[in-house]
């Protein structure tokens, strides 16, 4: 009867570990080749030759532009840099790709945003940023990281961060994906031209307030509204 | 030269096709066993044995639980049913599960949202149904769908529906994930917590009208702010 | 002692379950290219270059094809719809596809047969159905279902279909994969040209049954025998 | 012009090539521990502890039961050894396991069957043998193998083999999953208890015929028929 | 208590069993088309088109040549052939290659090396063998394996052969991966050019000793050294 | 002709670009519960229970211990810092791990190893280090790396690193696999207890030289050698 108890608290606690395989190519590496002067582009990756290996050098496997900070938006004082096979071709066929994200001193945020094929691991390298994600229960995991900290974003999840100090802010993301993409929650959402009669209803924004939120993200790109 | 051009050209326009394998367990099927009269929990899903297969009769492979709107929610219009293996055990390693949305004849919602583990395929049963989703480059794809009518939402992609005619209106998603997940953009965002110093100034929104958002969506869950 | 035998029951009821993940694309979606005015095709779909997605519209990823009942055959009743990529080009890369089937009211029947690639998920939209599968231990699971009731059918696992009510019934099956595939039991075994003295052997047929289901599902295509 | 039907000409052909990475486990191997005395049994596999790898062998990692023949058939003059974690447990989660099949010289059958989760290598060690499979397209792919020739059978495809030699045949087959499956059509489709409405009107065949083959291949299993 | 305790040894011996799944094509097969008269090469192999399923035989599918050794290396009397689409096209997306091994009597080895993509299982079809491999915990399994033995070789682990018998030995391989690829430990350590800085720090090995090595292994292939 | 010859060309030059999807689990996460008080143990880690995500905190995402060195060996000048579940359950079932490498400034050297189951990216945080790899075909591809910027090893090829700056210098490498392994070539290779015989011809070395390393590697670790 202890024993039939102990058996149901076993069970109630006993492992949800999913475990999985990590993915793998059916080649060592596959250097794309865009055509010459071309860049490559991630919408067509899957469909460039591999570079012929004799031809590789160690260079195509190494790359420098993290070294500085990328473009600031004065909006949110946020400058991003994704390293992609679009920036770093050895990436391809390889799993990974990498980012750096710098955040001014007066509170830059990096604005909540998912990567639907990526995990990420975010080290700080300067600076105290609060950070966090969402999970899909709505349960929120928010926290501030001092330099040489690293937090994980389980891939898809919601996640953010905010320069807490009184410096410049760097952080170092890693993906396990080559092209993890990037869902940025307002201009999805508010920016994209979904009809009001949704966002009123799923928000209980006002029109007006609708209205200053698409002037802010929008306007819509070439939109396929209606089709 | 022609030809030279031509290569480019072709080069250009070739293939970004991701050619991909769908998964495989390692055996037929596998029942989840979750001790006399225990609901089976998502959480623990991997966790359970397998029922012995002796056991089983066809009725663990069979779910009549769809066949009735569930409960709709008066601020939004929705009504839906979600069955995973929670609910529905012998899904459990079979990859898929599905779900009923019912949308109320008075412009119902089924408000932006993401499910970050799956495709979905959506059918109409009934109704007129403005839907939609945005992809990861910001573009909106969106369409009024008729009764018989199905739309496939890319994995991870924000989506949405609205009941745009004059009756109820019935949409039956399959999912190719037995546990596929479910963001729900409104209240991940504004219900869970999030510092407001984040949410100003990645919105643009006033302190005020953030707190009626929290309001709505709030209060947050037991919330891990702050550690 | 009580404890050693119960640790020996725990283990023998305990988890088979095979945690598995889903697959996932590296992009958001792929919609095919095959040339103006050319079908898409199943055995080309890996190398159709993807269209631009700044081309594309909403209605790419809707289908309206399987509204209406596909052609009877008088030999089983059976009416089917498969919707592949090769009739609705954006469900390449997105890892489902769907099906209508319907059931003649004289006792049409769905002939056994097999996904290789995919579980299948069918809700009866309309009539009776005995419905069932056998799994790979030759266990029969078969039920007759309702309007409004799913039942899924494990991948690869042969299952079918057989209408039990008095007027026609309509299935909608989805799969975890754009392209699952379907090997028929009867044509396969009776009708590719298998010499006889392995179908003899088999299945204890005599060479004149033999003959007459060769006829009824043969000839064999352009058949490859003996090479 | 000649472009235009150059690039239709190309697509035409190009590359149907699925790109498919080969699986991984997350450790370097999982010898399974059933406890002392017990047999490993498949349908427990995943819930299994690993032995302690401090206390493995190389005797855990060799196998030795495929030296000799396994016991034929009379009906077919069929002798199989199937050799996967139940019978060799360090085959677990490595991604393989193997098999011995032993054909009596008077013409032996291996019937029509498949194996949903695997592809298979067959190596003649012996003999002369017809052996092909039929795709999913209904093409038969038959040959007579000798000494030393290996054949593919695809993942999941209807494959068999008869002895045409004058001596007994002996193959030796591997595949990819560490338990493929294995779907007898025989005894699946006659021997499982499936309703004779069903297959009188998929087969074409008489009811007497029906019932000699059901005599063959069952009594079903403790069938779950009508549930 | 008693219970406590129980409930730690129980977790402490539970299942790192790590489920997982094997992979899948997205169709029966494709074999590969690298145009006429040229050999199909590996690093290639995802971008040739599929040949039209229509125009294969079954001699598509079986490979001949296996059925006798390789050429003997005098340095090592090993003498392999490894199958891959680049011998045998049919193999193409099916995940599954194979290779034969031959050891000269006189001790003949097959040197330490590993395969990235492959679990290995090796069956001895001639002569006495000593053979092992080395986990990455850097445990030793090895054994003498008799003919009819079977061994395997977990994924990119180190392994190695040695005949130990008065005869030729002959070992047939076979994988999991349509490309295992195949890193030969001497000659990538020191027969590719690594700065002997690295080398003699590692092995601490003498100038002289490292110099020797690379003349035995090298000199590297036009080395990509210092870039 | 000149079609032909360029349709050849194209084909040569196009794409084996190996199309991967990344995996993913089917829950957000699972952080491990390996009993109070009780480290996580790699080899138990599919076996632990999840523990409740409404018990966890922010601080199990977040991981502080890379921000020192750690321990020196005095042989090679090396530190490392490896950390996956063991060390930060947080990273279970998402699919990636981290490490910190520090080298002295008098040559530290990170001698010649693998990761069997990850791509690894490493940003040099401090110093000048000469880093490369090994691909299968036997190339070598190594440079100099200055602070900043980023190397990608290919999944299970052999790599390494040499300080050759005047000062410490330390690397941030991520993986794609939350328990990479690690393969270090030495110790497999000479420690690890493999007969003589086998490394004599493998690697051409007297048995005095032989000796000399594996009393400098071994002894093997209670060896499994002759079962």
């Amino acid at each position: 009867m202890a024993h039939r108890h102990y058996l149901l608290l076993l069970l109630a606690v006993l492992l949800p570990a999913a475990a999985r395989g990590d993915p793998e190519a059916v080649q060592d590496f596959c250097v794309p080749d865009a055509g010459r002067g071309r860049p490559v582009e991630l919408g067509l990756l899957p469909s460039y030759p591999c570079r012929n290996p004799a031809n590789l050098t160690a260079g195509d496997f190494v790359f420098s532009g993290v070294r500085a900070a990328g473009n600031f938006s004065p909006e949110t004082g946020f400058a991003g840099v994704s390293v992609t096979p679009a920036q770093f071709p050895g990436l391809h066929t390889l799993g990974m790709s990498f980012a750096r994200a710098d955040l001014s001193a007066a509170g830059g945020v990096n604005p909540p945003h998912y990567h639907p094929r990526a995990t990420e691991t975010a080290l700080v390298l300067a600076g105290r940023v609060y950070a966090g994600f969402v999970d899909s229960g709505g349960r929120l995991f928010a926290k501030v990281l001092e330099h040489g900290e690293v937090m994980v974003f389980p891939r898809a999840m919601v996640h953010f961060q905010l320069n807490v100090g009184d410096t410049p802010a760097t952080v170092y993301g890693t993906f396990n994906s080559e092209n993890p993409g990037i869902v940025r929650i307002p201009a999805t959402v508010f920016g994209s031209g979904i009809r009001e009669a949704v966002l009123e209803r799923a928000f209980g924004l006002t029109a007006a307030e609708l209205r200053r939120l698409e002037k802010r993200f929008g306007p819509p790109k070439k939109a396929e509204m209606e089709d």
